[in-house]
């Protein structure tokens, strides 16, 4: 018995694993909105029985949120971890979705073979590569490869207020030689890629209040104070004219790009101006001299990503409203503290605020940026088996998510994380119409079953 | 048969008239929003069959939106015109309502009973005190007091988009001696009073649009142009740090207040401290250097009425949006002009924008302002009535909202308008919990057969 068998055995097993996917992708679990609560509790029990159909001894394990999969199996060599998590992001705006984001099937397009719907690439496409590698391993050998730990998350889409606590708890159990964590994208659609530097993620919500309650327009405009002008001046003020952040310390800790790694990047020839085109756009918005990549893995940012006040359905309404509230979410790299920005960012808004406003906040996550070293072997190997797969050279790349499970297995359990994932810019993840392409699911299950067997060897 | 014998039919029949406005106020005609259709249409039928009940010649005539109802009554004396509305505005923020909007009711508060539901002050419940009166008048004589028209508007709450041609092509049967608006407040929730001087409104919707797709905020923040912050700039930019309105031209014809005008509202003794008190405030919000009557009556302002973009839901999600739109009003006193102000914004906000960023927008009405003519002695005889009803002199005044219809009576028909209405300050229209005061109600009827009875003799 050999890789040649297993994977042999991927290829044969393909369309069966596809309607296992699309099984699980009918399953709302999103996490955000506590409608779907019961659909979270669905899919993890769903993951838990495919678990255990591998001889893997899995449990849902709960938390004050939505609850952990976490299986074991024993075997010889290395012990390896793998991480995903099984809830999703909302889908609105659904009227924008071509089919309902829950009832997936696989699609013909130009560009081949996609899986659609919510989901397919973030994550729960990207996590199934792994369990379908595994299950092709063990039809053929009768065993897994070694010893594995599955780590199964349900928080990831809500800032993951479970997460830390669950592995402070749990330390010794999850803690092993190397954590695989599938969630991440190739380098340009095309090289498959290796991400060692990921920027943390600081999420606030903001609300403003100026009058009591909502009051008519023609009555109080001009002399009440009108929470969404206060509102759109602190987001305003949040950037200088040159796309810096203006949020006092805020570039504390960020640190300047090492000259070998630029030199790295520069070589990737990263096609920035295709890159924006996909997206209708042709320059990068952001900070003044700083060149596209790093702008996307290697600097910090502050986007709204969304904002509400007064009347915003259909026609017209003369309303002064008495709220405006907006999130806010804030990429960081290198050292920054996100609880010393957060403390700063919160005195500023306090302090734009004009008599008879008050601010309240939300909390939203706060995890540090990341980075991972390399010089296990174990890099080299895994890169190796990705180059061979796809037959083009894999690399080593940054990214502009944050993955803030990384650093806390680097943190918390001293685990070296390996991000590997087959997703791609256009899977238009957290939008409408969500799709993962076949062949990222194929070759990803493959690529698995590859770095796999490299790892168990080295 | 004497006025005081109508006067007492109308005490008599008030519990009847309540349960007629009851019913009227059951019926959702939300004008703004398409789905209430069927539900404007319901309205007007009611009217029309209300208005024949007494006689008049009622019919529902057709326009591009919803229908107008006009009636007629042949009489002596003067020809009067009653114009009122019976849409309604939205509800939302419905889970602020502690009833069902459509759900009203007689309340006993601390102020005394209130009729509680959309569209009780706003148009439906003053609307009604006049047709009230008209029915206790020809329960007592008869017949009505004069020849009358009955002009009822849906479209009021939407931009009244079919108004002005409706007028236009209908001016020979709607010319009149003079048209009775009942759509205003009282002066202070105390004094009677005729509103001589009304705010012009501009209402524009903008759309920018940056990303054709909505993103990730991680992969593009920081690259990609952020609508949310195009948009948010803009708006903060539209007033200097005085509160003035920066829009290019903006203040052409905004006229001084004459010092008569000035004196006369001094006199009034207006309680700025409570005004704001009442909805939460402490101080004036305003253009700095004007004292609060003014700000209110007969200075322009830009207001934000909503604002939207990106994920508005629970929790958080990490888009960068790809559109962000906000709904922006403007009062206009003097002789501002609504159409080159609008033209001026659009110019303004187009500048503003980045590279990539594309701005559309939608008209919501034009109107400029007005101010009546209180030269016929119509309107020394309204005001005597009114201080006889209400036991406190009557005041002439300004108002804050816009009541286009005015200055279409005065520019298309030639008509003299006289506003007249019985809402209060906290009547909360165009809020969750709107309520329109039993004495309102009670006393509105009984002012408009006093004051029709003053105007067949004056």
């Amino acid at each position: 018995m050999s890789l040649d068998d297993v994977l042999a055995r991927i290829d044969a097993e393909l369309p069966a694993a596809t309607d296992r996917l699309l099984e699980l992708l009918r399953i709302p679990s999103i996490s955000t909105d506590p409608a779907y609560k019961p659909d979270c509790e669905k899919a993890a029990d769903w993951l838990v029985a495919d678990l255990e159909a591998l001889g893997v001894d899995a449990k849902k394990r709960t938390t004050p949120g939505h609850p952990m999969v976490v299986g074991h199996v024993a075997g010889d060599g290395p012990h390896l971890l793998f991480y995903g998590h099984y809830d999703v992001q909302p889908v609105d705006p659904l009227d924008l979705w071509e089919r309902g984001p829950f009832d997936p099937q696989i699609e013909d397009t130009a560009n081949g073979q996609v899986i659609r719907g919510r989901g397919s690439a973030d994550d729960k496409g990207q996590l199934m590569t792994f369990i379908e590698a595994c299950r092709a391993w063990k039809a053929v050998h009768g065993s897994l490869p070694c010893r594995l730990t599955f780590f199964l998350e349900g928080e990831e889409e809500s800032g993951s207020p479970s997460l830390v606590p669950f592995m402070q708890e749990n330390a010794d159990e999850l803690k092993s030689d190397m954590a695989l964590i599938c969630d991440t994208t190739m380098f340009e659609n095309q090289t498959p890629a290796i991400v060692t530097m990921l920027r943390g993620l600081l999420g606030e919500e903001i609300t403003i209040t100026g009058p009591s309650k909502d009051l008519h327009s023609g009555y109080y405009g001009g002399i009440a104070m009108n929470p969404i002008r206060v509102l759109s001046r602190v987001i305003a003020a949040l950037h200088d004219d040159d796309g810096r952040i203006t949020v006092p310390g805020f570039y504390d800790g960020v640190p300047d790009i090492p000259e070998e790694m630029a030199a790295q990047w520069q070589a990737l020839g990263f096609d920035s101006d295709r890159f924006l085109a996909d997206v209708g756009l042709s320059q990068p918005a952001g900070e003044a001299g700083r060149t596209p990549l790093e702008m996307v893995w290697a600097r910090p940012t502050c986007e709204v990503n969304g904002i509400t006040g007064g009347y915003t359905g259909e026609g017209f309404k003369t309303v002064l409203p008495s709220k405006a509230s907006a999130k806010i979410s804030f990429r960081l790299v290198g050292d920054q503290d996100p609880h010393a920005i957060r403390k700063s960012f919160r005195k500023m808004v306090a302090d734009m605020l004009p008599p008879d406003c008050e601010v309240s906040f939300a909390e939203h996550g706060a995890s540090r940026a990341s980075s991972v070293d390399i010089s296990d072997p174990k890099f080299e190997a895994t890169l190796k088996a990705l180059s061979v797969e796809w037959g083009v050279d894999a690399a080593y790349i940054g990214g502009g998510g944050s993955i803030p499970i990384a650093g806390h297995f680097q943190n918390i359990l001293g685990t070296t994380p390996l991000l590997v994932g087959f997703g791609r810019d256009d899977d238009a993840i957290h939008s409408p119409n969500e799709k993962y392409d076949m062949e990222s699911f194929h070759k990803g299950i493959r690529s698995w079953a590859r770095i796999v067997d490299a790892l168990t060897r080295s």
